[in-house]
């Protein structure tokens, strides 16, 4: 009998080229679905909510697989972590119906990105988050940049100009920083996200606070739809696929 | 004329031996006294505040070195860093008196140690803190049990075995037990600690939050001195020196 396994992930991105396969560089895509065969004795197709990037990390990746294996579906985790390495775990393992699809049936995605505002790289959040060596980030400017993104917006001028999608519009749920002394926490919640759109969503914050400028230009940054108007790429390392909502 | 200068240290202890030169493995002393070298032209004696063990990491170390270099005081850590790897940066230099010994002359430490409480492992912690796999640890009991440790004691039963110095008397200030979800940090200030003090202090903690033992028992493991009583020695990923006081 096939069952249908839904795996929630963590994992550190660092050592990786990205969630999906590819022919150069080792992918968290092909290591999961090694150690699940291994496991199963069985090829496998693993579907993922959608990629992140290299040194993207993930707290809750969700994946789902078909396989007619007899290990208890809540065990299988435990089966398949014994063949991953330490920079991979899966958190949770369970059965759902035949008909999830972990990409087509993702309601909402949280991320969380990670910055450290101080003068000097640091060894200890190197892979973790982007240092911005600025003095002093205005947290007030961006937070009042950032309530802009909140609703259904074309976010044409955040996503990587070479995307083909057939629509940019997407809802954003809600936005959040928080801060703790040098330490910036962005996290935003929406429907779906265009490539790179987070990233350069926080670079473009990160601008407005550097520069001290109008809250306001975000308004006509999103308007332009224009991806020159709007600030860098924000670094993969500070990136974190949260939680993904069914 | 000969300078004696101070440098504040971050680093990642990961890849390390710990904080002392050894003939086998890659020390953070030897690392920081190399780049130090190439910087100045002279070979120096580098005085770190104390040694840290393998895989133990630091926000603050300080350590002073004397030199005839005309580097201004302050662009040192500069100078320094470009020959540095990644793991370690010198946040801080500056010029101190001929007489400051960063050893000698410390007058508190401040550490904190990180916990996760969960199940599973993380990939994203498996370096940064010590992953307790038990469902729910008591941290009010920790909390309660912990402020046995403030004031003056003698902390025989929390040393290694071997360990001879004349007293083992020390003093410590506070000690603060922050949650927040599954993550713990203990931040413990004294006026010095003895080899793998913090570590067998935060694994006779836990074993209280573990166990939900009678905080008061706490008082009887000081007062017995004898290290078979306390608890585990923590795992050193989870230790950080944060700063120390002069």
């Amino acid at each position: 009998m096939k069952r249908n396994i839904q795996l929630i992930i963590e994992y550190d991105g660092t050592r990786y080229c990205g969630w999906q396969s590819q022919k150069n560089g080792l992918s968290i895509e092909d290591t999961i679905r090694s150690a699940i065969e291994e496991t199963t004795g069985r090829q496998v197709k693993l579907i993922g909510s959608g990629r992140t990037d290299a040194r993207v990390h993930a707290y809750g990746q969700s994946a789902n697989f078909m396989t007619e294996s007899t290990i208890p579906a809540e065990k299988m985790a435990y089966a398949i972590n014994d063949r991953l390495p330490e920079d991979i775990c899966i958190l949770k393992s369970k059965e759902v119906s035949e008909d999830f699809h972990s990409r087509y049936h993702a309601q909402k995605k949280e991320y969380e990105y990670r910055i450290v505002n101080r003068v000097m790289r640091s060894p200890l959040y190197r892979n973790r988050a982007w240092v911005v060596k600025y003095p002093k980030i205005q947290v007030d400017v961006m937070k009042e940049a950032a309530q802009y993104f909140v609703g259904e917006h074309d976010f044409t001028a955040f996503c990587a100009a070479n995307t083909t999608v057939e629509s940019k519009i997407r809802n954003i749920e809600g936005i959040t920083l928080v801060q703790n002394g040098d330490d910036l926490r962005i996290q935003v919640k929406g429907n779906g996200f265009l490539y790179n759109m987070v990233r350069i969503m926080v670079g473009t914050l990160v601008d407005f606070g550097v520069k001290n400028r109008d809250p306001r230009e975000m308004e006509e940054i999103l308007a332009g739809k224009d991806r020159k108007r709007a600030g860098v790429t924000a670094p993969p390392q500070g990136l974190y696929l949260k939680k993904v909502y069914y």
